[in-house]
């Protein structure tokens, strides 16, 4: 059975998961990369260094962001996220830093590295750390019984 | 460590999963689904039921599909393709669509709906198959050992 998620449903998939796929396009050209993110207040909050998704989002802000849990081909989760891009400066900026090292770190067994992200503080200064304004969301599910696909 | 893919690498990548995020680009807004898909002689094959995607990719070809292996953080491995979509009809959509299905099936348990793939017959002739013919890939990877990050 394929279905529409929830609200609560388009939360919990976005809470629980670290790892999505960013859509940007300029010019009729599309690109998408993994990035680790985090989901709060109705807003995606990432980091990356400089380079082509950082350029095409400059260019167009409009950017399509993509989050799923999927067991097999059946079975699987999927929210589709419109929103734009903007980039945090300062204080804003450092705390969103903070947030995303919170939220990422405890997944690995690597506890020394924990105050830094494994990221030295001179290359710090070079990331972009950015948030996607949702503007829309919407979200699909398929069941495990396959009976009534 | 940060690093690329090389050619037998990324090949291995892309064969070895059953699962990639399409992306697609019109008049700057960029959409990206997961979809199951088979690569085959430099080509993303796939399927999928007429809507928002179809129709973007009918309006703008020029399509971009990722394909990862993410085990956290800092292991995982990533590759972008840029291509053009490219509808397929009669005796080579047919060869496709089975393709496909038996690319995908053994990964079920689900051995009674096999010669199906989930699909009733009458439903699968509102099916779009198409393929996506790779121009450019590009492939990056990161390692285990994160002191050099």
């Amino acid at each position: 059975m394929l279905g529409d998620l929830n609200k609560k449903e388009l939360i919990d998939l976005l809470e629980s998961q670290v790892f999505g796929r960013l859509g940007c396009s300029v010019d009729g050209e599309t690109y998408i990369v993994p990035i680790n993110y985090v989901y709060r207040n109705n807003a995606i909050y990432a980091h990356s260094g400089n380079g082509k998704k950082i350029e095409m989002m400059r260019a167009n802000p409009k950017v399509c962001f993509q989050v799923d849990e999927i067991l097999d081909t059946f079975r699987w989760k999927s929210a589709i996220l419109l929103g734009d891009f903007i980039e945090l400066e300062d204080e804003e900026r450092q705390q969103v830093m903070q947030g995303i090292i919170h939220r990422i770190m405890p997944l690995t067994d690597r506890p020394t590295e924990q105050t830094s992200h494994g990221i030295k503080p001179e290359e710090q200064t070079n990331i972009v750390v950015f948030k996607i304004e949702i503007s829309k969301v919407t979200g699909k599910f398929e069941t495990h019984d396959i009976t009534s696909f």
